[in-house]
């Protein structure tokens, strides 16, 4: 694929967003500074990253296309935060996972790495200018305005800790530990973003632009018990695995509100092929069961939503698309996985085998980018279609997080 | 004076207090373990400090000469933050300030320094174990309880900031890094206090004991303006001024109730001639207008505040014999001042020409520990026999941030 010009590089980097603040100061570093936009994106490193995650990965994949700077923020602090009994040294194998499998689901789509960075957040995070900036901070922000920044993603409980109020001058203070000029999240972090572009000049740091996924629902739709392992597809169950979670997953015809299967066609699988094919161009191919007929190829989504409303592609033949369509960006991760033994320890390390059951316990915790501090509020003011939309914008964590708390309900 | 036995230290580091949490880690410490008591007081380094200073330094004198340790904590951060405009630089100035003018008045009450240490608070509290510590406390205790713990010395106004619900938690945090037995403050603090019992456990650390001066009212009584500098005593006023001052305070003959002078003469002269005495006895005398009268001297309050009630000893004989007991003590540290050139640089570094006009303008913001991000409630839950009582206990300009409040409304 050729080197895209500086409106390229801008389209791209903004296809699929809900909403862009301050998109002037991404024109000015690409158009006039005529240099890479430095963006920056947090997760907390605490469950195993899963298929959901390739929604923002996929954001990504287009930052570096278009020639951005990304800096992956691993929250390894948060993590470790998130469950105080776990050892710190859990967390950081959990990062060491998470590089792995970001890497590999990248190069599975086919672009440049060498513009990506990965930043712990312990090695800034507890230094001693972070610190007094966390504590300036804190004396410029009101308790209410703290509060309001992380009403979409952090619970209104009785009990909510004060960890839920420091996060969001956290994540303020990351972009310009980073040295940013834009953070990339989902649109529930909103409150946030404005936060930071409010706070960060009355400590004398610059406004930067935020780039926002829409909320859209996860794989395995609203349906999925939180109980029930098949609401997650790990990035290494096998295509057999995948094809039967898929096929459990709920995808009611003729329906797009809440369809995980069009979503992960419209953030994903399409996308993908743009970014695989040499002129940019879109293609997702359907299968058709009757012998003889040809497979039905899309190259928008809108003409595939429009076939799904008016049933002439059913529920079953688009899963089949998708299981092949997400098998066939599995494939080559699983192989990079066999073929290292570090990534494999890694592993082991990082997500023990008594973690299942203990996971069960706690998808409630696991409503947001920090999961813990910030809880889900499935029936609260997310954007989006309907009760079964979820967050996989900031954090696809998020999205099954919040899934299998409506689940549960 | 003889060296005390454990009880008698017991009784002299009790002496005055309004109320001692877990008195036993107390006794376990200088009767089982035969050990000195490590003591922590803090004071956020912002105003200069003045008489007001001397109520909770004649307890840090009482633990000295008790065979305490006491840590003194300049907390420097808070007063940093307290006033963003003001460079850093300054707020190193003050806390050198604090220390100069703290050992000048604890050596003019005639107690050993050997066992007293000054602590800056940017020496421990930004580095990488604090700032952790801090992050896990926030992750265990709630925003409820934080900002239950500072509803006392907190106004709980719409737009008060975050860091007021940091401080009690990094209050509580600092008697860890201290590696202190108790702390001592004001009764005000004792929510905060409380607080700091139940949450370091949570985090694997041991509870601390809790000893709590009293709220008593302030030299110049609840009568004067904010914008009337005679309000405050500084420690360098000369004689004629502090008599000036005590002249203009208020204190209604008869009455006990928000009477400063009383107060002085408990909780800072009495307890001073004790220490002053070679078998620990009390004595203050009070010269006699009339022609060839005796003065009168009293060896306890109680004695003093039934002739007071009697009017036997009124207002006007009150104000002289206060007047003759502070300048006692101001006399040497004046002189210790007017010996040292480096203190007299400081000085003029610490409080430029310039502070007096600012310091008007910002009286409501002095009414914590930590003035400005913790602000004085006069109208509310403070105990004390009245309007006009204030804090002296955690730290004197809290008192006199409260007395102007009165003042002005």
């Amino acid at each position: 694929m050729a080197d895209l010009d500086p409106q390229q590089k801008i389209a791209l980097i903004n296809e699929n967003l809900q909403e862009v603040l301050r998109p002037d100061i991404i024109e000015d570093a690409i158009v006039k500074e005529n240099r890479p936009l430095v963006i920056y994106w947090g997760t907390a490193t605490t469950g195993k990253p899963h298929c959901g995650y390739f929604v923002p990965m996929i954001k990504i994949a287009q930052f570096l296309r278009a020639g951005c700077r990304v800096k992956i923020l691993l929250a390894d602090i948060h993590g470790f935060l998130d469950n105080l009994k776990a050892p710190i040294e859990l967390v950081k194998f959990r990062a060491e996972y998470y590089k792995y499998a970001i890497k590999a689901l990248l190069k599975a789509v086919g672009v440049s790495l060498d513009k990506l960075e990965f930043v712990l957040g312990s090695s800034y995070q507890l230094t001693a200018e972070y610190t007094m900036d966390l504590f300036r901070l804190s004396s410029v922000v009101t308790e209410h305005d703290a509060k309001k920044a992380g009403a979409e993603v952090v619970k209104q409980v009785e009990n909510a800790t004060l960890s839920g109020l420091i996060y969001p001058l956290m994540q303020s203070l990351d972009e310009q530990f980073l040295g940013v000029d834009a953070q990339f999240g989902g649109v529930d972090q909103r409150k946030i973003f404005t936060l930071a572009t409010e706070v960060l000049p009355k400590i004398g740091y610059k406004e930067r632009a935020h780039l926002m996924n829409p909320m859209v629902p996860g794989l395995a739709g609203g349906k999925m018990s939180s109980s029930d392992p098949d609401s997650k597809i790990d990035i290494l169950d096998t295509a057999d695995l995948v094809r039967k979670k898929i096929r459990k997953a709920y995808a009611a015809a003729q329906t797009l509100e809440g369809n995980g299967m069009i979503s992960f066609v419209e953030y994903v699988l399409l996308p993908v092929s743009s970014l695989q094919s040499s002129d940019g161009s879109m293609r997702f191919e359907v299968e058709q069961r009757e012998g003889g007929k040809e497979p039905i190829v899309y190259s928008d989504i809108d003409t595939l939503k429009e076939d799904y409303k008016a049933d002439r592609l059913t529920p079953q033949l688009l899963k089949g698309a998708v299981t092949k369509g997400l098998v066939d960006i599995l494939t080559p991760i699983q192989a990079e996985f066999r073929a290292s033994p570090e990534w494999q320890e890694v592993e082991k390390q990082a997500y023990p085998p008594a973690e299942p059951a203990k996971k069960k316990k706690t998808p409630k915790d696991k409503g947001s980018r920090y999961p813990g501090a910030v809880k889900a509020n499935p029936d609260g003011s997310v954007d989006g279609p309907g009760k079964e939309t979820v967050e996989v914008g900031s954090s696809a964590e998020e999205a099954m997080g919040r899934l299998e708390v409506n689940g549960v309900k």
